[in-house]
């Protein structure tokens, strides 16, 4: 015999209508958002910042569940450490919505505007897209900053986390709605569709016309099922193989720090460099202590013949295949090659690029006004490390991602790309001739 | 026994395969285009506009061919008009080119930029796409415009033409490309997938990596089967279920001249108005004179039952079903519906518009300023016609086509939408602490 409670789970209802009527809320929703002022939208971020803090044992009750089960299931260090949150990291969390609320609105501004000859006034201005989906992978804090990125520009957000964290997710979004509802805002603009698994993952891909764009953010399978299932816009984000290139007139000093820094400042991101090209003129003289230092910052070399020779006694290093030269490693590994001029690494970067960043050391103003030129990528840095490419460091204020297509946006994602713009146009009774 | 010449024709070739190295030839040709001046590229354009006029008869000759045959197969009188070429409309098409060279180069515009308190520079620069897909329908001036269009904003073009204009596709596919040849150029940047048919076209929706952006253009029907067959990014363009909505406090003299120009000034075009919303306090004042004119520019008034009872003896005037309020007549036909108010009309736009125009005519502010932020629209329109929604009326000089989707590019799309940008940062050895 089913209980009611039963027939009422998720399970039992499909999966397909579930998600639609989700997002037709959250357009619904977003209706009220859309037109609300900055001020109440920072006054709802300051309040799921603090339900959030005063929600702080319910959460680390749901999460210790996930993160128990996935534990018991294997799941590795490095993902059971994204998955956990302490009294700290919630805190932390909460504080970025606080930010949120500092930063400016970015609904509302004019990006261009004219009066035509004919008298017609003319505004493009910057409006909330309607509707945000996420589609991201066990990791808790996301779930608080796409809300939070979400709401500040005006939308409603549809998330899809994963299962892996489902509980806390769960718990997540009842404290943020009922953050909101008590604000006056719908507790729809923030809703999960995790209780509808795969199934509820593939209709929000399919949400076309509810769902204005949607955003993946994990890794490089995930982001390529996305990609290859939505029919909802997509924007791609965060897959870097980065290649870092040092140039014959290198100052090598600097080429030294910035290669160390690219590499280890924090390994397992996406602005991480994972190839490093040396010209041939200064392969003798740079490769040798910076293969030093790499060994000693625990790099393992993937290298081309010329690297290899250069590799002191006692360093991990193996000689490099086709593969490595594609791999985003997201370790303590580095593909090294030796190029033959500038026009060599250009043409290694453009066969091997993700688009991502590509960092360029040289003291020769026209390499890097070439290289500047011809690399084609969302950020492209001079004398500086590949890490400086984030929203936060870029001043943006917040990151959704970083976009490595070429639609929208490209580069860090802040709140500005969260939104979409209007025409609006002003006659006085004016006809078409 | 097969010949040679057969087994190099295209039916024999993978279509797929085929489509892929049409598709890296223009990522090859589009690198030479990205860093090239706008004195070359407008040198080019005129070059191009040049051979198109010089080469009127052969171009004239192919057309025949495909009109000759489209006839015979029953193209409809409306069709085989967009598809006939005559020298006239020839010259034509090669001015459209001369004036894509006067207009302002979008590459190299700087979006934004700042120092970092790090001392490190930003620039936010716009550059090429790389290479633009274009598919659409039995247009040949279309080809022109889509060349024209990516070689100013410097892109490579692949053309996806539809068998009815093949032959005349084919031979202004290749005067462009033989006139940038002449000029130093890539004649690949001018390509066409013509010759694979409809797997040809597919190919090119699946060619993500090596076309950045894919812009439909066309019916309804086309565009839904690119949205989602394509994992390339597209833009969705010109599908508009336009509304205008006369408020009670509208001029009526306004109104009606925005009514008539709106829905007969050019009929068949996306920017037209398909609906009529009028506020119940001036259903009796406005509406007899309304439907009068509009009997007499021989429009079919599809109405609701308040509507009908002012229709004027021996005006068409058809019941309305709920399919009315959905459909975008491209014809002289005019959906009618008395509303409540305000609140009524927004909700309606609401439900049945395609986000393309919506115009509101009214003398009272608030109901304007309301109408313009609840409406969520590409161009929202106050005391105007809904026809000016428009690349050339917006003076943003040429249009590659008028987008719906909120992603990227929203309302007309000019040289500025054909482009994505690129951070470049400059530093002095700078490392992230």
């Amino acid at each position: 015999m089913t209980t009611s409670l039963e027939q009422s789970t998720p399970a039992l209802v499909d999966p397909e209508e579930a998600v639609l009527a989700v997002a037709r809320r959250a357009r619904e929703a977003s209706r009220a958002l859309a037109t609300a002022t900055r001020a109440t939208k920072d006054a709802a971020l300051r309040a799921m910042a603090d339900a959030l803090v005063a929600a702080t044992d319910r959460v680390l009750v749901a999460n210790a569940q996930d993160v128990d089960r996935e534990r018991a299931a294997g799941m590795s260090p490095g993902l059971l450490d994204r998955l956990t949150l302490t009294p700290e990291r919630v805190a932390a969390i909460a504080d970025a919505l606080r930010e949120l609320a500092a930063l400016p609105d970015p609904v509302g501004e004019v990006v261009r505007g004219s009066t035509l000859p004919n008298g017609l006034r003319l505004r493009q201005v910057r409006v909330p897209m309607g509707v945000v989906g996420m589609i991201y992978e066990a990791r808790p804090n996301v779930t608080v900053d796409a809300a939070g990125l979400a709401l500040k520009s005006g939308n409603a957000v549809v998330l899809r986390g994963g299962s892996a964290a489902a509980r806390s997710n769960e718990v997540v979004v009842q404290v943020l709605a009922a953050a909101l509802d008590a604000q006056g805002l719908p507790g729809d603009l923030v809703q999960s569709v995790d209780a509808w698994g795969r199934p509820g993952a593939v209709a929000l891909m399919h949400a076309r016309g509810l769902v204005d764009v949607l955003v993946p953010r994990g890794g490089a399978d995930l982001i390529a099922t996305v990609v290859r299932e939505a029919t909802v816009p997509v924007i791609e984000t965060g897959v870097g193989n980065c290649h870092l290139y040092v140039d014959a007139s290198a100052d090598h000093a600097d080429a030294l720090a910035i290669l160390l820094n690219s590499k280890t400042q924090r390994v397992g991101v996406c602005n991480a460099v994972e190839t490093l090209l040396v010209h041939r003129d200064v392969a003798d003289t740079f490769l040798p202590a910076a293969l030093t230092a790499l060994a000693t910052a625990g790099v393992t070399v993937h290298g081309d013949d010329v690297t290899l020779a250069h590799v002191p006694a006692g360093a991990a290093a193996v000689p490099a295949t086709e593969e490595d030269w594609g791999t985003e490693y997201l370790s303590l590994d580095l593909a090294v090659r030796v190029v033959e001029d500038l026009d060599d690494a250009v043409a290694h970067v453009r066969r091997w690029s993700t688009g991502h960043t590509e960092a360029i050391v040289t003291q020769d103003l026209r390499a890097s006004e070439r290289f500047v030129a011809e690399v084609d990528a969302a950020a492209v840095i001079v004398n500086a490390s590949t890490r400086f490419t984030d929203g936060g460091q870029f001043g943006l204020g917040a990151e959704i991602g970083i976009s490595t297509q070429k639609l929208h946006a490209r580069g860090p994602m802040g709140l500005s790309e969260l939104t979409t713009t209007k025409w609006i146009v002003h006659g006085d009774g004016h006809v078409r001739p």
